[in-house]
């Protein structure tokens, strides 16, 4: 925290859905914040010294200005935040994607601008219980502030920071996101699941699962269609599943036949299988002595 | 405890692998344990009061009989222990399928024989902190030993006991232990995996894989082949899969060109991604302040 008050005195937000407000809730002990969003505006803090709304142009006057926008609006924030930048201002993005954001900032910010790439590797419902231990990358674009930038994210905030290059960041996330994504989508479809007989490691699938569904539709589109390296990623997750099932259906042996004519009855509900295994049985009834 | 001392004096527990030692581990404090198994011979527990190696009759002499082997070494199992069984005797086994393991035991156990099919749904792994509050499923196929057994399991042991049918649970299983599995398989497959840069979900998805990974082969094959429910909940999860990645696919637009020259200069890893974004950082260097 001292570290970032000796160079930064105020942090503008551009963007309040539901990273942005999360964001507001950890920085706003520490910094002034502005926050603009014409779509879900903020209220100024109760007491005061926290939050406070302001226009475009009064959250580009701050020292950090954070895009906390979808990769997919992130041109047209970058347009309208343009000609309000001071010389110097620090500009990060908080995007699931690294490489495509960079060239944006890049191509799109005046050159006095410094441009740091981040990603924190956490959302509403993995932050639940405090910031603390959470990842967040950096990835430095242009300009020298990175060091600081890390600091105040790791003393004040306490979370765990990994500074990387936006293409190594775009490599990994493509399969730590990309396939978390895919089997939460798949196993959603997969609905309605048993809840009462589960073992534990399916338990912590569905756990994954229930943690990323209600993210917002632009996050699974941005993690599978603007990483460069997601379909390569889709590609493999997709040949191994095939060689899988491939393997398992061409060696399939048929069940041998049952052992005697009165099983051999099928029942109503399972071809194949004696009706004997399918009777119905009250589970409190059976279960207590 | 109490319950099932008043009418069971001893367990014969057949074959001696991973589960097997993991039950006799738990069930030796309660009831003199007799254990066979001509591929991993036990040995005599220190104390003098637990596990007794013995000889197929001597399992088969005791009260109860647990059948520890995988499903497709049933049948040779209880041929095996077939000639030795006493009149009353009630018989487990523990696989991971109860359809195909049910049919087996009515069809190869003598009549005066009441048989159980159990399904643990846990391992090593999930148990390693010990087994309350961990599941088991339990089928009743012949007798009425159930609601005793099913005390024994809740009181001395702490589990959760669930009584279904072989049908029920083998559907639900398709489902619980299939989807687990073919994700864990295909994940392993996609190594290396990154470690240091990840989500809680994505760790999750990787603990769930950890627990069953180092599971025995004849377990997958078991889910995946003895099941009959198996095949249809692996055929729509890759309609699934198929259908989300034609869509992402069919929808796919190419990024957007670099907004300038210099960006558009391939790397040297990724084609299409600048130069600048692919340049090596120390992290360690950059991270602290």
């Amino acid at each position: 925290m001292s570290t970032i008050r000796k160079s930064f005195s105020s942090i503008g937000l551009l963007g309040f859905g539901a990273f942005g407000q999360l964001m507001a809730r950890h920085l706003q002990p520490h910094l002034p914040l502005t926050v603009f969003d014409p779509a879900q505006p903020p209220q100024a803090d109760d007491s005061g010294e926290g939050l406070v709304p302001g226009s475009i142009a009064e959250v580009a006057a701050c020292d950090i200005v954070v895009l906390a926008v979808p990769v997919d609006a992130l041109a047209d924030a970058i347009a309208s935040l343009r000609p309000h930048l001071r010389q110097g201002t620090v500009v990060l993005d908080v995007g699931s994607v690294k490489i495509e954001p960079a060239r944006l900032l890049l191509a799109g910010l005046p050159d006095d601008v410094e441009i740091i790439g981040t990603h924190p590797l956490f959302g509403p419902q993995s932050a639940r219980d405090g910031l603390k231990g959470l990842k967040i990358a950096l990835c430095p674009i242009r300009g020298d502030s990175v060091r600081r930038i890390a600091a105040f994210l790791r003393h004040a905030l306490r979370l765990d920071v990994i500074v990387t290059t936006p293409d190594a960041h775009d490599r990994d996330m493509a399969l730590v996101q990309g396939l978390t994504h895919l089997v939460a989508k798949i196993l959603v479809r997969m609905e309605p699941i048993p809840r009462r007989m589960t073992t534990r490691s399916f338990e912590l699938l569905m756990q994954a699962t229930e943690m990323v569904r209600h993210d917002a539709p632009g996050v699974f589109l941005a993690i599978e269609r603007a990483n460069p390296h997601a379909r390569a990623v889709r590609e493999r997750f997709f040949a191994h599943a095939q060689a899988l099932t491939d393997a398992l259906d061409r060696d399939h042996r048929p069940a041998p036949a049952p052992a005697n004519a009165s099983l051999a009855v099928s029942g109503p509900s399972t071809p194949g299988v004696p009706a004997l295994l399918q009777r119905s049985i009250s589970p409190e009834h059976h279960a207590e002595p």
